[in-house]
């Protein structure tokens, strides 16, 4: 349990205030926050309130969408990059995830918006380097590679991180995203102390219309947790493991509430 | 246009009889018959309508759900695979598709629910190699894994192609489910002679609640199509090239209609 984080999209409801004040009632040890909530509480204030209550954060989501085909619009979103890059500097956050983007507006082009994705690291880096916050690409499911990120698998995470120095970019492992791979196993292994992240949220059927908000809690779908969680230490990775839920279900319920059920539910995750 | 061909699953509201008429009347030489309409139909009266029209079947849709626990419902599905081979034989089909199935109910053992395909197919391959008849391992679309189709990418499919003769079993090449794949024309040069069938239907977003519904003529999506047929045909695939939609829109539109713009749209698979 001691490794268990709140992932604050699970409470997206909750300010920043309150979410630190849910950990602590409990007994949860790091978050991982959201650039929207930081941004409406403020960033210091932010940054002192998870050091006040003695939280570590564990994550600041997101940057990325680097698929523009616009030169505007592309060096936009590589200055808003710098300042996530900056705030996670200043929370003090483990890593910076970074979510691609997806098919640029009009286009086909999958070959040419990974491209994309690679060119934007490139330069990215070295400004997160400097900044010394970690960068962690997430591979999101397939379905989303369409309209959100073109980067659809661990190996295709790691073979974009792998081109810079391992405390500059590693990979996020979220199982919602990777459980159905085939290589997943092997590339976890593969991913070793690239693994920057951890996430767990269940694969929950059906689909709600609104596909981004259908993960559900550890245990209410299909994914066999526990062997996953043991690769991913087994690989090395000694961080925290988020709890991230998009649901419409799960955000009407008080926040209390959800965290108690995140806490029980670790238990499938890490079995005692 | 030669090579286009229709699966019956595009026009879902047409009897054999109907989609071979429309099939004519469209000057489309082949088609994907599914075992439902067939079996509306009657099998023999099936055979009769396509061969008297002088009509290709394509292909066979579909044997495969081997993912069962219990005995006797891997022994009936093994058993309606079997009858599933001899209707192919009858209907002369290229090939007898096959969707894995998912995850049995109540299962979260994803590896476990692989081996249960691979065991499936060390039966029923003996019997297709007897009767003539090609099977094909489609993989679906990783959305697919937890409840339908456990087969998720077409190395998965390959890997489990390659432990049998190149004529007992190849692999289905659907857009829809592999246009994602970072690995794609990688595993289509690997796939070579094992591509036993080519479908297209393009990615559509938002997907409808109901995700099997959601596909989309070719050139209404995401799609890149010309660049995927080259790499299909580049490793030697010169078979039907399938149109195969499931959608409630394309299925209330008029039979005629729809084959009309799939031959207009086939121009964007395989450019002028």
């Amino acid at each position: 349990m001691k490794r268990l984080a709140l992932n604050q999209a699970t409470t997206e409801r909750w300010t920043v205030a309150e979410a630190v004040d849910g950990c602590v009632r409990a007994g949860i040890g790091a978050i991982g926050l959201w650039r929207r909530q930081v941004g409406e509480a403020g960033l210091a204030a932010s940054a002192a309130a998870v050091r006040a209550a003695g939280l570590h954060v564990s994550s600041l989501c997101r940057g990325g969408f680097f698929t523009a085909t616009d030169p505007a619009e592309r060096a936009a979103a590589l200055a808003d990059n710098r300042r996530a890059v900056d705030e996670a500097a200043e929370l003090g956050a483990d890593v910076l995830v970074l979510v691609s983007g997806g098919l640029p507006p009009g286009s086909r082009d999958l070959p040419g918006a990974r491209a994309m994705v690679a060119d934007a690291l490139d330069e990215l880096v070295p400004y997160a380097l400097r900044a010394g916050v970690r960068l962690g690409i997430e591979p999101l499911h397939p379905m989303f590679c369409a309209d959100r990120c073109v980067v659809s698998t661990l190996d295709q995470a790691l073979n974009l991180a792998l081109r810079y120095p391992t405390e500059a970019v590693g990979v996020v492992v979220d199982t919602y995203h990777v459980w159905w791979d085939p290589d997943l196993y092997a590339q976890i292994a593969r991913a070793g102390d690239r693994i920057a992240s951890f996430q767990v949220c269940d694969w929950v059927v059906p689909l709600p219309a609104e596909m981004l908000l259908g993960r559900g809690h550890v245990g209410d779908g299909y994914i066999d947790f526990a062997p996953i969680a043991a690769a991913v230490d087994a690989a090395g990775y000694r961080g925290w493991v988020e709890v991230e839920i998009f649901n419409e279900k799960v955000w009407a319920t008080p926040g209390d509430e959800t965290l108690r059920v995140m806490r029980e539910r670790f238990d499938l995750v890490y079995p005692p």
